[in-house]
């Protein structure tokens, strides 16, 4: 016969905190508390399975089930020496739901059930306190009528209303035993008049009820809305949980309260939490009286501490704290009751907390022995790290909301508002902090981004270049702030009637993607010695390397700070944006034959010689992975008439020829055109100019007595294997020219891109003629779901919204596509070399879900953004630690 | 000890015509004509292995070789009586190459080899002709002069010249055996002075020398490109036929001809070719003397026909004719010698023919029982067709070349020349035939390109709009004739200094890219009993169906007329560009909000709903596969100033408020933008609308009493499952509300295009959900490969000169990568759910190469433009019947 219940209490118990499946967090903890010890109310659990039982079976429930609740509530009563039903001892209960996970939507708790017109008097007697006993009957018809019954709750709060008018007076807590009975009979008239039926006076009747609300409720549109978002299976079922009824509002030696084992905030080893005197739960939460501090060193002037008036529940309390850590080795938020002085546990669990706590928490607990090395790397979840590597507002300091938009890369910033690239470079020259605000950037603002302490755009998405961008260099950035109006004219911006010059200082919260008017006081970031303890942990337990996307000093020597492990993506484009080389690049585009664009690229030679140069310098040996020129060469070009007057003036020729080359390069759809190898191919010169300075560069170093740099030459956006045979071909004609030239010799591979799905799927090919692949998973994503990054914010937050999508998969890696195609190409690439290596360089490298995919493919490194290393670090080891369990932050 | 030689000739024939790729094509043939008795002169071929081993082995011959060499030689020797160096009896041979297939570029022939001083005596001694002698002797060093050792061709050619000046005579016939004489030693002195070596008397030293030459040329650089151009692999060899020579220039009762063995030209059952009496192989190609007709019947006035010349030897010729034709079971193409009245054979193969040609000679074939009726089907280019389905430009007809463009679509037109759509419609409606020519054309033009009797535009390749749309409607298109300047403020066009003013006339051939001036004569192509009859072989023998790509009530009804078998794609948005009904497209893109949408679409119900009734209509019962709308929606804005303004003022707006709106639908990258079901998802109420004029229609039919339409509605650009899920149970809903409204039922289905290489990667998902799979490979292949077909023309060229792709993969499916995912996609999806209908709709459907490749996938229809229906027809029969063999048209 299939045990339905589960007993918990009263030395009876049948559930472990592992039966979560089954009896739900709620019931499966309650068990566990009670078998270690704990005082725990008596009581039983359902299971999950009645409920999937209940739905396969078109709502009747198990035949069995019936017998089984009535043996576990027999044995409450005769635990607590009370009859369910008995007029002068009655047994109350409490119902609640309880799923495998908290989940909102659900029928939460039904108090006091099995009052009735008899047992009620039953109560007050045996308690001594009529009021009491009415009062808690009034508050079992309230909630039973409301969540159980369907009576609207406001037709309740209307009665107690008009009583308390009759009675002449306006707080609940001056109604007597009489105003409470007034209550209930209207309560009741209540009942009938909307239900059409009396409320249930049969105890047996009001549990039955409870029990089905909750299964009820489970198939209701808002807990389906909250699973389908949530990807929780509905077959997953609730359970219900039963329990003999104690209580904190019985006088003045009960007391209700919740607190957690440390604190929550901070992750300090200190008892925190508050609590209630003569109170139920509900009176903690409904905020009408003021909760107390537990011990009394946190008792501020007026304040009674637990530890002073219930000394004896307080000791109690205190050795609970210890067992339950001890016993669950984290961090617990608890909920308890006193009852004439005697402590009663309602529930544990896993409390939540900050970054920041999550970090100490975690390391406290690996250092005190509660957990190993690997459970605290386990323990923090990557994504919070974030918060502690930025500036954060300080959650005291007053603000004025102006706007928001997304929360595109984090951290906050102060600032005058500047509204160009140019300006943001000169007054950030002169020590002045600046906020870059932008309709949209593009890569020329590339110089003010870096002089700006933070970005605002009012277009754009999540992957805009802005928040890419910001991201990469660690800036604050607010994207796609729509309800704000720029005016570059007037050097202006306005949201909501208020406006802002050039000049004026706003804030951004680039964590929440506010915008507040003025200066917000913030709280700087402390890499406490946790968090370097935490990391080196990390770095023991992974497999994967950890490279970073960079191709500035800058942004080289922040992500070695971070722990980067080499360079996984050098974009040489970015190299060509700077203000002294866009006029040779511009020379370049506009030749008319192979003779002019060589005498342009000679011109640029020197500056990405020396690019290189600084890399390997800064990167001292580490492998250096430079990617050939990829996007179109109309991107190159000067945008506006004053800008296209002003090259066509440097370059000796008219605007029109400028308009005219301008017309030719654009292209219907610039992400399919004509770009990465492609360029290569019919241009040949310029990846001809860019290996040369990788080598003379690679070579100037060795002379110079550095480190021997490796670089890792990547061909771009190949989809066929004769592009990488002809590419590399080039890049190996240079090579010996080069080392014949030097007398020089070094290290270098070459291997490509696979960002293409016919790349992908000709992997095994590809493989043949190449050293590495790198996963360029943002590409990929754009090819395999046929979705231009650009032009995706119409439609994508729609198709998050219905499940179409789960997560906007330019943020985290689509494993049933992308990934399917990623892990597809690493198959085949291996099969046909053996060792092959193999990375990725996306934005997906610096995102813990997708790392954990990349450990899953066998991927040797991931490279990400400086300021996404020591997520990807601490990613990269939970990957190989397996599933990060449950994380609480 | 491998065999290196095989003989054949005299009785001794090791060879047979199966054995192509060993001696290659001309060895083999040679060999089977002499095995079935026909008058072969005796010789040997030297296989390709001999080939591949000299490559393999540093260009050393294999040791047994000479051995090998010199026995077949002894063998040809006692055949004939006569020996290799013989200063009285010299056997003289041929030299030829001979692959596999015949390759330009390498080198051909070396005849009379064998003669020396002292031979060439004994030649005239034994033929009686000193001039004889002396003319082959000075034939030989010439062609081994110029091939074997390399000295220029018209060093040889001067010395005539000299010796013909010093003679006095201006005619080769004119000079005498010493005249000949004198040649050769001028010959052998220009040898001596420009190789520094004499011309060897040697016959071994000859013989080995022209062999080298053969296997020497098989890597010479034209080969080289000739093999990559046709993925003809370096490793199949060639192989070197020697023969012992007849002669027909030994006098008057000695001959040279070719001839084919039926019309190649018509595909008559006539004996047609030519010949010469007292002439040599090559006299006849160099176009000296007129050759003569075979056959009595055939000779006009003046002229001497074989039949008449050579009474005896023509009647053999005959028999041979009819020998080869019931051997060979296909027309053939035969080389002969008469010398001294008897017949040689010293070629035969299958003869090049017109498509014309080509159906003829298989329907008759098959009719006389030579072949039967899946052998006829598979002799068949099915791309050949489009030559008999359009009027063609009459061979004989005199013409002005003005230009030429990309052969677009197949056909040729003659018409005024107008400039734009609106006067191609308003002019065609007066009956006059005109030739709409634009820069480049888009969907608003369509009418006009409807109007038009061929398309010419100056811009855009071979899939540009232009050539899609001309192709799917039949009209013949050059486009991207970028040598032709357009312009429409003056009306005129003009390329080469010449100009061509509105409403002069010019001729379009769409089978070449030709433009020329004025009206050019045309053939009209006759559908004779012919091509119905291999039709409908064709269909008896192929398993897949044949739809075809429609939307309009003319496309429908050709391409039932061609016999395809129900609508395969019904782009719904090619209904929305008509002047009655873009104005109401106009007001739904414009609307701010769904009620808008829907009071637009409301307008638009009607229209879209008398379009299916018509297709429906003469679909008659067939399947009717509509796609629901796919193009983003900024495609139906107007462009232009003064357009917006029209239609500015049509809605009762603003042109800013239109140039507003405008820029907001405006993407980087439409081809991967807001689009396809991601519209349907976002604006429900489109598709919702399209749905119902769907039902409304088809049961408008049925209530007439027409065949009931099983309507398969087909959703774009699905990517992931849930999309069709969404889509689908918006068109359910209408569905049953249409059903209620109107108290009738029909059957439909739903499915969705296969065009994403997500929706590939995860079809075992989507077919869950879908009734029918139908792949687009136009956009499959811009996503897999990752490239624009709009912008790919700035590199694709190159691409396929490089041999990085081996065709245009717009034009022939990518098998490697994109057939890859339609295989992956058919293999998942019917994993899912057996049985899924699967089809293809891009415009591979109508390419033979692809069809084939969509016959191995298992699908179940291809689809594709009308006029290519028939190839289409053909090409499946092809597939189903296995490997298509040598087709020679």
């Amino acid at each position: 016969m299939t045990k339905w219940v589960y007993s918990f209490g009263a030395g009876h118990n049948e559930g472990r905190a592992d039966m979560r499946n089954l009896l739900g967090g709620k019931g499966a903890n309650l068990a566990e508390m009670a078998s270690i010890g704990l005082p725990v109310p008596p009581g039983f659990t359902i299971t999950t399975e009645v409920c999937t039982a209940y739905y396969d079976n078109s709502r009747q429930y198990p035949a069995e089930l019936a017998a089984q609740v009535r043996a576990a509530l027999a044995r409450i009563e005769q635990a607590v020496g009370l009859r369910f039903g008995d007029r002068h001892k009655p047994l109350l209960v409490s119902v609640r739901s309880g799923a495998r996970v908290s989940m909102p939507g659900m029928m939460d708790t039904v108090l006091n059930l099995g009052l009735n017109d008899a047992t009620v008097e039953g109560l007050g007697e045996a308690s001594g306190d009529a009021r009491f006993a009415w009062d808690s009957y009034r508050r079992f018809i309230q909630m039973y009528g409301s969540v159980v019954l369907g009576v609207e709750h406001h037709r309740f709060e209307e009665i107690i209303e008009h009583v308390k008018m009759d009675a002449g007076v306006t707080e609940d807590t001056a109604l007597s035993a009489s105003d409470w009975h007034r209550v209930v009979d209207g309560y009741k008239e209540t009942v009938r008049r909307e239900t059409g039926k009396p409320f249930p006076q049969d105890p047996e009747e009001q549990l039955w009820g409870a029990i089905g609300a909750v299964f009820g409720s489970w198939m209701n549109p808002r807990a389906n809305t909250y699973r389908r978002l949530h990807d929780i299976p509905a077959g997953w079922g609730t359970a219900v949980n039963v329990q003999a009824m104690v209580f904190g509002n019985m006088g003045e030696d009960c007391a209700t309260g919740v607190c957690f084992t440390r604190d929550p905030s901070t992750g300090e080893n200190v008892f925190y939490g508050e609590y209630l005197v003569n109170a139920q739960g509900e009176d903690v939460v409904a905020g009408i009286r003021t909760p107390q501090p537990l011990s009394r060193a946190r008792a501020k002037p007026g304040e009674v501490s637990m530890e002073q008036a219930l000394p004896d529940a307080y000791a109690e309390l205190l050795r609970v704290r210890e067992m339950l850590e001890r016993h669950y080795r984290d961090m617990q938020d608890i909920e308890f009751t006193v009852q004439q002085n005697r402590l009663y546990m309602l529930q544990t669990r896993n409390g939540k907390r900050t970054a920041a706590a999550s970090l100490r928490i975690a390391v406290e607990m690996a250092n005190e022995g509660l957990i190993d090395r690997n459970e605290a790397v386990r323990r923090v979840n990557p994504a919070s790290l974030d918060q502690l590597l930025h500036p954060t507002l300080d959650p005291k300091a007053a603000r004025t909301l102006l706007s928001r938009g997304l929360p595109a890369s984090p951290g906050a910033a102060s600032g005058s508002v500047v509204f160009s690239a140019d300006e943001a470079e000169s007054r950030a020259a002169k020590g002045e902090a600046v906020i870059l605000v932008r309709i949209e950037t593009s890569p020329e603002d590339i110089h003010g981004m870096h002089a700006a302490r933070g970005i605002l755009t009012t277009r754009g998405g999540m992957t805009s270049h802005a928040a890419v961008v910001a991201r990469g260099m660690g800036r604050p950035c607010v994207a796609g702030a729509g309800g704000i109006s720029v005016d570059y004219g007037a050097q202006t911006l306005s949201a909501g009637g208020r406006s802002v010059n050039a000049g004026e200082t706003i804030t951004i919260d680039g964590a929440t993607g506010e915008v507040f008017l003025g200066h917000v006081a913030m709280i700087e970031p402390s890499m406490s010695g946790d968090f370097a303890t935490l990391m080196e942990w990390a770095d023991a337990a992974r497999r994967m390397r950890v490279r970073t996307n960079a191709e500035t000093p800058l942004d080289a020597e922040t992500a070695r700070k971070f722990g980067a492990e080499g360079i996984g993506l050098c974009r040489t484009e970015h190299m060509f944006f700077d203000p002294e080389r866009i006029g040779a690049v511009r020379q370049m585009i506009m030749a008319h034959d192979e003779h002019g664009r060589r005498a342009a690229l000679a011109r640029l030679l020197p500056f990405q010689r020396r690019d290189f140069v600084e890399l390997f310098r800064i990167m001292a040996g580490l492998p250096v992975t430079i990617r050939l020129l990829d996007p179109p060469l109309h991107e190159f070009l000067p945008h506006g008439e004053a800008e296209l007057a002003d090259v066509a003036e440097a370059l000796g020729t008219d605007v029109e020829a400028m308009r005219r080359r301008a017309a030719e390069l654009a292209e219907a759809n610039p992400m399919l055109g004509h770009r990465g190898c492609r360029l290569g191919v019919t241009y040949p010169e310029i990846y001809e100019m860019q290996a040369r300075a990788i080598f003379e560069g690679a070579i100037a170093i060795v002379k110079d007595g550095g480190a021997a740099p490796v670089p890792e030459i990547m061909i771009p956006l190949v989809g066929a294997k004769r592009e990488l045979e002809i590419t590399r071909a080039q890049v190996e004609r240079v090579a010996a020219d080069v080392f014949r030239e030097s007398g020089t010799t070094i290290d270098y591979i070459i291997g490509t891109m696979i960002e293409l799905p016919r790349a992908a799927i000709t992997a095994d090919r590809i493989a043949e003629v190449a050293d590495f692949f790198s996963f360029g998973t943002n590409d990929l994503t754009q090819t395999v779901f046929g979705l231009s990054r650009d032009d995706a914010g119409k439609f994508l937050p729609r198709y998050v919204e219905l499940g179409i999508l789960a997560k906007d998969p330019f943020v985290t890696l689509d494993t049933e596509g992308v990934g399917a195609m990623v892990r597809i190409a690493a198959e085949k690439g291996r099969s046909a070399k053996p060792g092959l290596k193999l990375g990725i360089c996306g934005e997906h490298g610096g995102d813990p879900a997708s790392i954990a995919f990349c450990e899953s493919v066998g991927l040797d490194y991931v490279s990400c953004s400086p300021y996404r290393v020591p997520v990807a670090r601490l990613a990269a080891a939970q990957a190989a630690l397996g599933a990060a369990g449950d994380r609480t932050a």
